[in-house]
């Protein structure tokens, strides 16, 4: 679905095709086309056709799967792919669903799956405000990206929640089954900060100006993007770290139970032990050595026995610090 | 064997050997040279001899083992070692055969082993269509390390397959035996990352433009393909790293089993050394405390107690979680 | 709360505005305005309204975390953020606030949360010595930054002691609950890091002498500074480096300890299972074959079977080393 | 031991001294001058005395334990020290020896102990071949070093079919005491990349042709000695890696066996436990209730019920995947 | 305490301050100025007063703790700070302590704590030969730097000895409190590192030429120092690879040992619970079964068949490969 907002004369209209003159900066018009969820047709219609931008960028805009990156073409107009986070409650935590761009002098063109809700909302505000595509496209993808690079920080908060969560679990080691989780956290940090990072280094590109439709002005508002996406691999990095020591922390934990449950079998293995051989003996068909008085009182004088025996290893193993 | 591709006129011809005058670059032939699996003799013939190469680079292409690279020969024709992937189902998962190309003006050869399944697609196109040595050399070897590099994708989501099941295992620590798998697979994973990442390099030496050969638009595509090299490099070095986390997801797998085990063993240990201290004492031959009751009570009163003990073993344990 | 020390014709002076005439270099006043804990209103009320500062720079002024960083906007004034640090006896071990700068030829801003010791105690040297402000915003500027990282070294020496108790704590084994605080401590020292670093490398900046309102005098002190950071993060690495070395030391004491409880374990079963079964065999209601000597005599010769095998059980661990 | 091999007018002569002459490059004499375990004042008087090369170098050259690195004097001549590898077959697997060149426009100098087979693989071919030296100091020292790299080859292969060993032994897991062989086996792969790196480097300069002495030609010839080392120390770096994972398979291949010894342990105790109660529970000094049957029907009642108790043990164990 | 040696006129006298007019280059002076454990007053009125170096400089040179670190002061002079090593038998086994170095056109200035052995030493020999101070302060810096990296040359190879100390007994397993000495080795040679490696840069910078004062000849001796430094570092790094690797053997010492216990004791509990249920059964209270013979066989049948036990379960044992 094609939707076009051309911005002449100080006015804004909607419209569904782009007329050619327009195309043409000195024509004094500004447009923003965007395609979403495009069959093959309808995209190279648009793209190849009308812009007549490279074939290679058009299959890479159509096609799904792509790193982020930047070019810039014939020096005329740059082609940028970056990911928008699209929070997902079932099976995985979130995914990554790429936006590409491609802005000239006068147009920015988007083409995304139609799960972007950044450019949903900017496109609301399109269609009320005249002013946001008066201030050009580079304003206007500015304004797309920022609202990209927001969305990601709740997600990196629930990671980070979920952390905490496995942590203190790690740490009382009440479940068994940790692991799949803390490998499945580290796996989704690693897929984050392969997202993050080259469109950390694309946006750092538009910031420091290499681009000539990029001015100054513009320049500063990336930079401030930049800082974002900066800050975001900081943490994603970060979390990683933890991520590590939160398996650390769980080993540990696995080993000092194992610890305990040794040294309660020890305890009780040498305890009574010693008491099993002492009955034995006293059930030997032999004539066996007397205590002193009577028949009655044998029995009590081994039960003492047995009873010392016990007081002497706990108090032994109280002593070594084992209980 | 030596297959010659002469464009000319318009016309492409399949010949046996190459005539010296198509060397000149103005004598309007472009030529694809493909030598399979070579004598040495046979590959000196046409590359030492017609094409007149650097002999060490002539050594290089007729000797077995490469890394990738790409140079540059007296700024007159680049001389490029890439690798192809070799699926093989016994023993090792895949194989890496090296794929030599010299590239000229007007002429590409190849070196090959004769199992580039890329070089056998390219040569059954070449033979039906005129049009595709008419674009000139550059264009077919894009094409055939294009087609090279995608058969690399299969062998990784191979690779990824594999992993997947291998993670399953780990944490289900069905298998004893997964620290050779692991191990294989980790070692597959690093010769695989050793092939790609000096590719990726040497093709981005040709996107960049830094040969004078590289047209513009040429160099377009092989970015293209750079980027399909980067992608594939990143995912190995991923895949590298969940490899680690499987390792150390099976041996908190092996430390949990052990310790359900050795908690079996306290709680049995714990529950029936008492009770045999028990029977030993009332199978003294010494005369024993009386229980209320008549004769045949005793048994009952001492089974009794000996299910209270193991009664209240047991709920000891469950409060502290162990059972 | 917006106060301004001002130093005109030899006397500093302390008001609470700023009047626009002092904007100008040429006026020859310098200016040092400190805003504490602005409400937005306020902050912008100066910052935009007054000093017409760049709104980017406004807005992260204004808003609360951000990492260090240094800019120049349009040639004619340097945007700082520093964090300086706050010691907190309760919950965490410290935080950070950050501090951020604006430097123009005669004018310093600073904008904090009014919680930095460093600000505070400048600014009463600067109520006290005109001649602080005579020196230039930069030498105030300096003042600031020094005494901010000098309260970064008692934090690092608080966690060099901590870390100290925690390795003996972990080498001796007593407590078992140490991996929360490793893992506290290790987190800290990578927050810690995570702010030294760009700071270290903001100041940086500002001794390389690449801004043009940093004189040659001027950014030998901040090379000072600079030091001084260079080492901070230095023992920060170092002492990450040793949380990583206790958790592995720590690990290793729980192993022995394990070892130690179950050689006791081994000794006592090894040495009380022979004489079980001795017991048992004379216990047997079977005729049993008779030691030299009368009846009570038997005894005692089993007795001493029974010390003689304990014995040489004893002599054999403790020749294997056991015991 | 000095050896001086002077091609002059088409023929090669093998003197004992340096003629002062032939060191002006304007005479049309081409020099290699060997040095073989030299003692210092013959090893001065040569290169002090005669050649008049830098102190320093000359200290260099005449002591025994350096790094591979080249310099430049003085514009005038190349100091290179390289390291041979020498097998040997008692105590550790290889050491490596340096060899010392000087190269300058017309001679070759070459200092080593005396154990390096490539020099003395070249004068065989030096003494009866003229041409050798005919084609200059450099093509000369290209040979021998060439010649010294080949002899790194068999001991990575040795290496690696010891890792190969090793691997398979950490897997099944029979010796106790791998762990010393792992660690020497890392150790010398230290080593081995720890000689081989700079000396990459160093080769690596004399490829990108940074030495005036160094012609095109040469540098290819270079260039292909320095693909060689790299592929040498990426095999060393990859050989390291897998160390590495043998260590963490041989660690693992412990725990499981304790994990099978527990296990065997765990099932005897907890089949033979409550065994052992029963048997004492009848063994005790009380009327014991009756089974059905006479008083011969007893005994096989209780074996039945042991032999049911330990059949449902086993079979219980079996479930859960025990045995 | 000051000591000032002065060459003029080709002799050299030890004098006790320093006379201005020797100041100026062209005076025809050189002099060393060794300032050895100053008062502050003494080091300022020496520093600041009479050589009017930068006040920071001069804070840095008579405060303690500082890193190794070289800097050029308005093209005239430099200053230069390293670390000497410094022997110590009891608690560490190493100090170092920062010597620091000013270096004019025609004079240096040492400062330091009294115990460098370096600077003592060429004091000593500056005093015998008029020709040391002769050769300009340069060569006189090159003298002291050149000995203090010399001393530490021993210190590495007394920690190399402990080093291989520690491995024996690691791989041995006899002592139980090793993690602490392992730790301690990995702290000192971090601190060993983290001299070696900024002192290295800084002589590296000396080496290459960046300072005007140094000429060709002595940068050559500089490039010396510099190699020995680099030898140094990777010394030092190689070293700490091999303390990690000894932790992992020591652990897995433990491991072995843990194995080797558990055996004995399953072996033990395995053969000897069941001739305990064997030796209960006949002793409980109800008709046995009959072996054939007469009453007194009965004891040799039970005892012939608990040997038959034990040696099946021991061959069974071997056969498993436990003992």
């Amino acid at each position: 679905m094609v939707s076009v907002y051309v911005h002449q004369n100080g006015k804004t209209t909607h419209v569904e095709r782009v007329e050619p003159e327009w195309l043409d900066p000195s024509s004094g018009v500004t447009m923003w086309v965007d395609i979403e969820k495009p069959t093959p047709e309808e995209g190279r219609a648009v793209l190849a056709d009308t812009f007549k931008f490279h074939p290679l960028a058009v299959e890479d805009a159509l096609s799904e799967i792509h790193d982020p990156k930047i070019e810039l073409y014939d020096g005329a107009y740059l082609y940028l792919i970056l990911h928008g986070i699209d929070h997902q409650e079932e099976e995985h935590w979130f995914a990554t669903r790429d936006v590409d761009f491609f802005l000239g002098r006068n147009y920015l063109v988007t083409i995304h799956d139609g799960h972007s809700r950044s450019i949903r909302a900017v496109k609301e505000i399109c269609s009320q405000h005249a002013r946001i595509l008066a201030e050009g496209p580079v304003a206007l993808m500015h304004r797309i990206i920022d609202s990209m690079v927001d969305n990601y920080r709740p997600e990196i908060e629930g990671l980070e929640k979920q952390l905490n969560q496995l942590e203190d679990e790690a740490i009382l080691g009440h479940r068994e089954d940790m692991v799949r989780d803390i490998l499945s956290l580290k796996r989704d940090l690693g897929s984050l900060r392969r997202v993050v990072i080259p469109q950390r280094d694309a946006v750092g590109r538009l910031a420091r100006r290499e681009f000539p439709m990029i001015a100054d002005e513009m320049a500063y508002r990336f930079r401030d993007v930049y800082d974002h996406l900066v800050r975001l691999s900081d943490e994603a990095t970060l979390l990683q770290d933890r991520v590590t020591g939160i398996l650390e922390a769980y080993l540990s934990t696995i080993s000092n139970r194992l610890n305990r449950v040794m040294k309660v079998l020890t305890v009780m293995s040498t305890i009574f032990l010693p008491l099993t051989v002492l009955t034995g003996m006293w059930g030997m068909n032999v004539p066996l050595p007397h205590f002193p008085g009577d028949a009655a009182a044998q029995f009590w004088w081994i039960a003492g026995l047995m009873v010392t025996i016990s007081v002497a290893m706990l108090a032994m193993f109280r002593r070594n610090g084992w209980i």
